[in-house]
């Protein structure tokens, strides 16, 4: 397969898309090489096509040469779903990033992959609509990524993730063919849902070139407020009591004890919380003013009963600012704990979050690691860190054990291992955990449906 | 294939599921070869498996004498999806009609295919949850057939439908085997989705034996509003205004001229609506008290705006079921106009459905036939209903030839051909309007990936 890499295939490649858009030198392909994981192989070359046409004819190339492909967003993925495991052509997507149309009165945005999320977000907020998806990425990772991932994020609870806004895509296939899937229209129920197919599978079945996406209405106003808690216990009472109360909230972020304190020694501050504060939530409610008034109200009731020890509600926007700092510099703070960070985005049924952090506090001690946890309380979908030193061998091996065992009791807890990164190749190996032989074996069925030849991000998903 | 369906292989189902759940007499054959399309041929035999296991089990059987299966669950679809175009077994699902698990705090729901959509409503409701899709037929429709079609409703502009409420599935592949997909947590992105894979493939797939449903609030209140039009471009208008007063009624329905004179006959009164009237929108906002107040203020506004002629609001309760009772007596009225309807469920992009009326009064000309059409204007899913008299061979070919002018029509308006209805066997000819003849062999060959013998529901979707 390497031997058809050749001089004679660059410039075949060079014909589809101009020599200045085939890359072959070294630093691009160290750079394409790896993701927001930091592992994987380096392409053989870079293609930057300008369209579909040239997208498609890039694919059926590889096709006659049986060149692995692996397409690519921005790279931020955690599971190394944008970078090849054999080499091969990355055809990166950074060519195709204009938002088409913003369709008010059909509530529909049509775009091409390559847009930042949160570029069309504020685009589609300019006219008083909404894309709710916000992966924590936003600022960096684009729509056609957050698409094949199905990237969720905190809205998710309230709005739904990547997938619930999904309406259309225009896809080329692992044979170079171009289909349309869904439409503008909301309700379609013509022949197989390709579209929701396509959302979540991670490059393997096709290449995304256009997307349509549905808008809602932005809603006028926000309430943020932050309760702290003896422990994630009571944090979890509150977030059940919530959900009594008939609220949903847009966001509910649950931040434990360790985080917590990261983030005050990388803010170089004393303490960001009460004394003896084990877990926070940060809450916020929105839609028109007098709902969102009354609703505030029933979260700080709701967190009173379950034994909240302070609850602060953003009086403006600087204050509210202010209190989504604390999350938005968690993933920073934890370099503050190790270098290495190994970032699990498992999910459990939100009743069931107690089992999960008694689970990892059991893991704490046996395999003697910090393991600071975060994430969206309200669809039980926690991140799971655990911190290691990248030079210390022995660390590294107790980690990959509690990795394992992490997944092994998130199955045993009816959830899932992972809620919104995906599985790429990171996380490939632990798939059986999860899903039966005969589950993947009708995965693989329908991958080949797809992809006869396995040329297109291969060695993605499944173990 | 047929010679394998006789006496010895009845025994071998009884073997089963018991001799008195075979059913080969004429009056049960005749009662399971039609659904309310009216079309279609006998099963040679109908089964009635107890759970899960004689599903498998029934389907191992058929598969080993390549016996074609149809699945079914209340035979309301219009468009035969429960009907044998083959003859072989039926499998009805209706002894698996148990509500197995509300789940309060995980805002979820666990349910057998065959329980009544409307008394799933009823029972989540009573502890103030909300099961939002509602297709017309939901007293006495099923979940699984729900599922397996993708049923909308009105309130798919707000809520979305079946699909945005299925979280996970256990079904019975083609192959016998048993796979459970998805779970009871809303994110889940390990391996492909093969959940919304099976939500509207019609059971072509899979027979669904179990459904994990994602619930939400009950929305505590609701304002619902009807006004009048000249005409359907006037109403248009006012829900394009609606929209641009970012406004998301929980239902936008519109009912055009003809549709109000059938039900004004069959209800026996001179008229429901000042004269003149073109076009009624009932409409109905729901939430918090202070917030639906705010918005129904808005969507009377944006009516006048659009030029209504009448603008009611409902004080009460009984005057609210008086507002809904034209939509609800709609499908029985349309029986004065012709004792037979060809119902279309068409979509287009919602600013277009000027464009589709205008299209439909071409056609009443061209064709010299009845064309009521009503629907839901949130979504421009429109029911287009020709009437005609079963006995009028003449009139019978004009429909047929409109049908299919309709169809080229609304895919030349960016729109599709079923919106809920799904394709069976009765739109199967007109699917290659829709789709490409790419599209259509990549789902031909998904399906051979699930069904490689084509024993589950053959005759279905493809043309």
């Amino acid at each position: 397969m390497r031997a058809a890499l050749g001089p004679a295939f660059f410039t075949k490649l060079a014909a589809i898309v101009s020599a200045q858009h085939v890359k072959i030198d070294d630093a691009v392909r160290v750079a394409y090489g790896a993701d927001a994981l930091k592992r994987g192989r380096q392409p053989d070359a870079v293609v930057l096509p300008a369209n579909t046409e040239e997208v498609a004819a890039v694919v059926r190339l590889c096709g006659r040469h049986r060149i692995p492909i692996v397409p690519r967003g921005a790279g931020t993925g955690y599971t190394g779903g944008a970078v090849p495991t054999h080499g091969g052509v990355v055809i990166s997507l950074e060519r195709l990033n204009r938002i088409l149309e913003i369709d008010e009165a059909n509530l529909v945005a049509v775009v091409e992959p390559h847009v930042v999320t949160g570029a069309l977000q504020a685009a589609v907020e300019k006219v008083g609509l909404f894309y709710p998806p916000d992966p924590a990425s936003l600022n960096e990772s684009v729509i056609g990524g957050n698409v094949a991932e199905c990237a969720g994020g905190p809205r998710a609870f309230k709005y739904g993730t990547t997938k619930q806004y999904v309406l259309g895509l225009e896809v080329v296939l692992p044979t170079g063919e171009v289909v349309r899937t869904g439409g503008k229209v909301v309700k379609n129920v013509v022949g197989y849902d390709l579209t929701h197919l396509f959302v979540g599978s991670e490059g393997t079945l096709g290449i995304i070139t256009r997307i349509i996406l549905r808008l809602v209405p932005r809603p006028p106003v926000q309430a943020t407020l932050r309760a702290t808690f003896r422990d994630v216990e009571a944090a979890v009472q509150a977030v059940i009591n919530i959900i009594r109360a008939r609220v949903v909230p847009a966001a509910v972020e649950l931040i434990d004890g360790d985080s917590l304190e990261a983030v005050a020694q990388y803010l170089q501050v004393r303490s960001l919380a009460p004394g003896g504060t084990g877990a926070m939530l940060l809450l916020e409610v929105d839609g028109v003013p007098p709902a969102v008034a009354e609703e505030a109200t029933r979260v700080e009731s709701a967190c009173a009963e379950a034994g909240a020890t302070e609850v602060l509600r953003a009086g403006d926007e600087a204050e509210r600012q202010e209190l989504w700092r604390v999350r938005r510099e968690l993933s920073r703070s934890l370099k503050m704990i190790a270098p290495l960070k190994y970032n699990h985005d498992v999910v459990v049924p939100k009743g069931r979050i107690p089992s999960l952090f008694a689970l990892v506090h059991r893991l704490r001690e046996e395999y003697r690691l910090r393991i600071p946890c975060f994430g969206h309380a309200g669809d039980g979908n926690i991140h799971v860190n655990i911190m290691v030193d990248p030079n210390d061998a022995a660390e590294i091996a107790r980690a990959h054990e509690a990795e394992r065992a992490l997944f092994e009791g998130v199955v045993a807890l009816e959830g899932s291992i992972s809620g919104e990164h995906g599985i790429g190749f990171a996380k490939a190996p632990f798939v059986p955990l999860e899903l039966t032989a005969e589950t993947i074996a009708l995965m693989k069925r329908l991958k080949r449906a797809f992809d006869p030849d396995d040329i297109l991000n291969p060695g993605k998903i499944f173990p």
